[in-house]
């Protein structure tokens, strides 16, 4: 099957972090990332992205986590601008994914290498 | 293969973020976790401890991240809090190890389910 072009990893940082010491700049590319992560509701809207059936998520669909839309708005612009998430117009609404890779590639960062 | 006692996790929190949308309180417990890990300097210093040969360093093999001793007594306190490092004195210096089983747990929050 071929992939589709945006299917290239998000994150190519970094090694894991059980390798070697991180270097300043991976260390700020991966500090970014868990830093988005690192808010309950944030992390409960990525949440609902990443299980919504079909991988994507109409932001309609993912806004009753109990602040103002505004502030929904807010957490989903920070996960798009620190790669986690991609989005898209179609219509009336827009639509979120997770960026292709960027999960995986968090997880290797986090597994010890043996 | 015996499991030795001390390779619990020790994160039961929390399933795959793709698995199903975030209970409140497992969007708590794992935000602090990522919240932990989102500084450039603590995460250098996690990963100092992280591939220290033998998973053990002595604060005094870790400290020179470009930050004051204080400033990296305060990292090494947010981490052990988070749990995500253990602490043990020994004679005049502090030994530091990360908690077992939580780079797994956390990996394993990140990985897609199949």
């Amino acid at each position: 099957m071929q992939e589709p072009p945006e299917a290239e990893p998000a994150v190519p940082c970094c090694p894991p972090l059980t390798s070697a010491e991180l270097s300043e700049a991976d260390a700020r590319t991966m500090a970014a990332m868990f830093k988005a992560l690192s808010d309950p509701v944030r992390l409960r809207l990525f949440s609902r992205v990443a299980s919504h059936p079909g991988g994507e998520a109409c932001v309609c669909d993912i806004q009753d986590v109990g602040v103002s839309q505004p502030t929904v708005s807010h957490h989903l612009k920070k996960l798009r601008e620190a790669g986690l998430l991609t989005s898209e117009r179609r219509g009336t609404w827009v639509y979120y994914r997770v960026a292709p890779g960027v999960l995986a590639a968090m997880a290797a960062m986090l597994t010890r290498h043996s």
